[in-house]
């Protein structure tokens, strides 16, 4: 990346210190759904735990849209708590104490692995919209590359949530037999036309702020916040249930017992969304908001096999275990249905947990005892059938 | 308003000559809720068939968010039916051969209605966001004097769906003596924390445009046409259901089979959303959008009666019907419910429908067989009961 064209401060920093990085050469260039490709191209990826003699212990951890690969760290761009240090870490139901845990950041993304802030070898500007379109294949290619890297022939278990999740069903059905246990919480085989819908009015709410320059918004200087934080703040309101805000703001106002009669954040839950909206907008790069909410968009697993889900699990070796929260409307219990019949109709080994919450969506990232149960249950049945201590 | 500062084509005249205008002078002004008010002000309103002799047989519908006068005419700014013109007219359900039927458009709106695009009369140009906030309680505040000037004493029904529906119970609680029936049709007695925060996403939307100049646009000879579309493109979501976009869209891709891999609007879902916003900012002003979704996040009945519904309604001799729709998700049946709940308490007059349909919230607008049948038998036997031919 050029400095001289780089804005005052660069948040997201293609080579992130605080991450191990994989860089693959013009050599070894990761070829993509779209007929796209780059090279050379990296990952940056955190690890957990040790791999043991036979790496028989690994667990591959697939983040969300705007996660990240500090899954049980602190985050080195935030400060905070690693994202789903509830699940992952030591005594944890993915026990670090036990497992070698991965996690990487998407391809297409913008916390240490290749995206559109990264520099194009051909301009030597960054990609911005020349960037190829990523697929939810694409972002399983390149971890496999890592995999593959780290010597790893086989994965005890992958697991992901949300958009983790998609990645699980692809990394199952593109790698049989990499993935020895599976573990899609809170996903889909395939995004649905709502939430195509919700992510297209994001991406118009980036691209309508002037500041987006036509994606070259790094070059010039520019940063589309504005744009940015209002498509957070609408997607923010589906990662959660009518009844959590509701409960956790109903119609209580901002700082007083009365409407002020304005446009102000009256009401407290104006202001937790302004709040989500704009902390958003420090630590996301704009243009792989676009990217990764595309990838999710053209997800569609059966697409792939004849519009048969079935098919592409036909003769899968894998053990699944399927999750879902009854509150969730974004990627709801019959989304997860659709897997658990498919996998049924092609004889595949799968368990299924709807778990009762009402935290909607999102709730796969907090505390939800039930989810834990269910998950160290799984993986502790399959740790014993692969023969882990 | 002084047509040098204009935009050259202003296409949310205020004196829009194919509606009625009722004027009220600069010493009758309205007195609003925020404790502002406003005068000289005008009312733009439609009227259809004949006050009977005895002034019995008068109708208001109340209109939705975008809605408008023009419930049973074509519209003359888009040319379309009116908007309900399968409810009201000759031999519908709200039967323009028998009853004398009044739409106005809301105070804040821009169909003809004093709003924020109205010359503010101390200063000679439009109000902008120097207009006072709005009420649902203004807006029947507003109607109840056209009502006067109209020379009618008590009205035979109110009916209204979504928005109108809550102008509806507003009616029935500010002026119980002059609602014979009331037919509230997905609504709510107060707009919920989700509703809120979307409504919240598109005022952001709107205000982040740069073009909105903090919303002296007209003068400025500017139009947030960008930030308006988004706003529209979210909430158009929240007006479906997702299995209604799922039969209309699906993940249909756009004049092709396979994707693009793009940003373009490859899927059909996409290509929809675009058209509803675009086609909605030639019709609508970018400061009433932000006023009337106000006025609706401020709605909370009960509030005005030290929390309790039923005594909003303690007392009423009103006959109500309340409808709702199985699929509609923004208001949903359980709003409906808590009405009906507290017109049980008050022991008042109530039936309730709710309508098996899949279309979501706006299947109010759309053709509802079973939401005609209720209507129509709700209101011939009001009409029996009040002794209308």
């Amino acid at each position: 990346m050029s400095s001289a064209t780089l804005p005052p401060e660069p948040r997201n920093q293609v080579d992130d210190p605080s991450s191990l990085v994989a860089r693959f050469g013009a050599s070894e260039p990761l070829l993509m759904d779209s007929g796209g490709s780059i090279g050379p191209w990296q990952i940056g990826y955190q690890t957990y735990g040790k791999l043991n003699a036979d790496k028989s212990n690994a667990v591959l951890i697939c983040h969300a849209l705007t996660g990240d690969q500090h899954v049980a760290n602190v985050s080195p761009l935030t400060g905070k708590p690693g994202w789903w240090s509830t699940m992952v870490g030591p005594g944890k139901p993915v026990d670090t104490n036990r497992f070698f845990v991965i996690c990487a950041n998407v391809i297409g993304g913008c916390m240490g692995t290749t995206g559109p802030a990264s520099t194009n070898p051909a301009t030597g500007q960054p990609y911005a919209v020349d960037f190829p379109v990523v697929t939810i294949r694409d972002m399983v290619r390149a971890q496999a590359a890592l995999i593959d890297r780290l010597g790893i022939e086989s994965l005890f278990c992958v697991i992901g949530g949300s958009m983790g999740g998609m990645q699980v069903l692809q990394w199952a059905v593109s790698y049989p037999d990499r993935v020895f246990a599976a573990l899609p919480i809170a996903a889909a085989a395939r995004h649905s036309a709502q939430n195509i819908a919700f992510h297209e009015v994001g991406r118009q709410a980036v691209m309508a702020d002037p500041d987006w320059r036509g994606g070259r918004y790094l070059v010039e200087g520019t940063r589309p916040s504005k744009g940015l934080a209002v498509a957070r703040m609408g997607a923010h309101i589906t990662y959660l249930s009518e009844i959590a805000l509701h409960r956790k703001f109903g119609r209580n106002y901002q700082d007083r017992s009365a409407p002020t009669f304005s446009f102000d954040a009256d009401f407290q839950i104006e202001s937790y969304l302004r709040y989500q909206g704009l902390s958003f907008v420090e630590r996301f790069d704009a243009n792989s908001y676009l990217y990764v909410t595309r990838a999710m968009d053209y997800f569609d697993l059966a697409a792939e096999h004849g519009g048969s889900l079935a098919k592409a699990f036909r003769g899968s070796k894998t053990r699944f275990c399927v999750i879902s929260f009854t509150s969730d409307w974004l990627f709801p219990t019959s989304d997860s249905r659709a897997i658990v019949h498919a996998l049924n109709a092609a004889a595949a080994s799968v368990g299924f947990v709807e778990v009762e919450s009402d935290k909607g969506h999102d709730a796969f990232l907090l505390d939800e005892p039930e989810m834990f149960a269910a998950a160290q249950g799984f993986i502790d049945a399959a740790a014993r059938a692969r023969g882990i201590a």
